[in-house]
């Protein structure tokens, strides 16, 4: 499969997805909101991918929604009704998850139900969806010439992309409160200094620090392991008590001694590198019920 | 309407409420309580306020909870069952409002509702409830002289006026342990240094950094939009799933994208500054059920 | 009592445990978990200690399991159902507590639901549980020696003992994902300045200066004053909104104005330190339902 406004690459372990639109900075659209999600789950089951790269091809990571676009790219609106009560309830049904459910959010709940490591690395100017799609990243690294802007508050809308709930985890509520308040584009240091980004890079140098990374934190390591440490830590820490992570922690480990911790402990003894083969996730996940994104 | 222990006063589009006891050193009773949360009601509904700015008059901000009152100021006993296990289901009853329900809580819960930018500027001392007053506000600025203590522990009680849940997201659970166990006296070098602050400076430069930035967090901003931000940003960050941001979000954005939003991509391609209009919070705010402060 | 795998000696107000296998440099035993959870439950009710202090013997803090010990020690497997979708239910069920539930996890809820502060004097390695054990303590001080490793991916397994619950909570959830994803040993420096331990000392003076702070801790406080902040702060941050700590510190207000909170305030009007006598715990006292450790 190809995509329109993405490019989707596999090399050396590690996927590399593309925001692809370099003529308009990579300004999001519907059909880039569909691929992402697509892209994202896509990768869930590919095994030649280990770790993903976000990154954005030309000068821009992603310039934010593309206003170019006729209609309202907001909200396309079914019936006027912004009550919506039951849209809870209705948040699988094809006509809401197309014209009501925010684009954003839905390439957010994506990436965060990701099973594989993901790193952003932010090339240039990332505005509006373009710094909030970056949030549900595990790490984001910077370029020098990364510009943030969480620049709602300018358009007369509010942070989308489940921005709210990402952000104030990063960076602090206070922070995250005067940064879509105020609504300025932020340089790299000014997000490195605020802990949104985790290091800053040589522009050359961005893509290569990704890479190390990734492969820092996937190398020899369980696959079935890792994609579980990733959805427990982002999980089980949003939890109101540890008692939700002692249930999945249980569960975990009971499963995982079973599987690549019975050759782990093998190797240990023998003190060797280990050759970990499991593939399947445990029966218990996912252990909270996510809509289809 | 004049207060006791208050000033209210907006200017330039800010409100400024004013802890106004400076002979007691600003020292909290149950009138002022009963001011703060009538004060941070008030301005929701005040058009001519788009921010707060929390400060007290003279030297300090406030010294704690006014221990020279008669009476047991902290709790004052309706049947003196301490279990109360129906307190939940009673916390809008006028006996347990006015009798039981901790003081200092009623104000933070106000504070928290407030739909308008909350900045507290502490000129002083800031003890007791005079600190954890302060930690609903979105930022808090300090005075060179200010002086912020956790001091429940010394005088045989707890923290209070819901410190619990707003200190440990400020700082961290291991420094809001050490500060509420230490019960010290702070420097506001060493709450700057905790984070709890964003900035400090020279007393006379405290009133004007502070309208600076309330300026800069609405100044040709949707009030609306502000509006939902805040509330978005406090209410879902502590949510146990993204999903139900994103519930919120999609909400968020599909109304303004009727209101202000529609302006403000208007302006952006006419490249003006927008004007933006919208007064009313959407139909489906407050998306969580508060009682009254 | 004596411990086979601990030490557990009270002096001057203050309970060291002691981890102390050093010739297996402390490594984790089933034997181990059960005496954990055996002395921080058994501490609570201890009324020459106000604190707890715990700490490795010899060279090392916590090698991790002890993996030369026959069987699967990660988990042993009663039915091999790794699915389980009744443990929630059945973590009291003695068959699940010693066969299914993680052992660390245990160890972890036991120290989560102390009532006294616990501080954690690291003063060598702590590496997979060794690390973990150490997130429920309110604070964390490392010796230059310290060595810290969430290790759980170079052994095909997760981490545990609620760690994807507090490590996110010390050190963000980029940084906790980062260090369990790399799985590498990170020294004093580096869990410095990634925030999860407060300061690094000296060899020599690690265990004097966990005792100075522990003393800052509780010395002149009430003991029930300082058991409802521990609580307060861990319980109520991780709930959803504000108004659930308003309900506990009402209650706790409520409670310790009829208690320590009179003679706080006696002693704060005749200036002089104030003599705290509460001893019991109030009868809303856990306010939230915890299996046993």
């Amino acid at each position: 499969m190809t995509y329109e406004t993405l490019e989707y690459a596999v090399a050396d372990g590690i996927c590399t997805i593309t925001l692809n639109r370099p003529d308009q900075l990579n300004a999001f659209t519907v059909t880039m909101a569909n691929e992402l999600v697509d892209a994202f789950t896509r990768v869930n089951s590919d095994d030649d991918a280990r770790a993903v790269v976000l990154t954005g091809s030309g000068r821009a990571f992603c310039a934010g929604m593309d206003l170019s676009v006729e209609g309202n790219v907001f909200g396309l609106g079914i019936d006027r009704d912004p009550t919506l009560e039951d849209l809870h309830e209705r948040l699988d049904d094809p006509e809401i998850k197309a014209r009501v459910r925010d684009t954003g959010g839905r390439v957010s709940l994506a990436i965060y139900a990701c099973t594989k490591p993901v790193i952003a690395a932010i090339n240039g100017a990332a505005v509006g969806i373009g710094a909030t799609m970056t949030l549900p990243a595990d790490v984001r690294l910077a370029s020098e010439k990364a510009r943030v802007g969480f620049v709602f508050g300018r358009l007369g809308i509010v942070p989308e992309a489940c921005s709210s709930w990402f952000l104030p985890r990063l960076v602090g509520i206070s922070r995250a409160l005067e940064w879509t308040y105020a609504a300025d584009i932020l340089t790299a240091e000014e997000v490195l200094a605020g802990g949104l980004v985790r290091s800053v890079h040589a522009p050359d140098e961005l893509l290569p620090a990704a890479y190390e990374l990734a492969h820092r934190f996937v190398d020899g390591h369980s696959a079935v392991g890792v994609a579980l440490t990733r959805q427990m830590m982002w999980r089980n820490s949003a939890q109101p008590h540890p008692l939700e992570a002692h249930r999945v922690d249980s569960l975990a480990m009971y499963f995982t001694s079973f599987g690549d911790g019975v050759e782990g402990v093998r190797a240990f003894h023998e003190k060797r590198a280990p050759e970990f083969t499991a593939a399947q996730m445990p029966p218990f996940y996912p252990w909270q019920d996510d809509p289809q994104p």
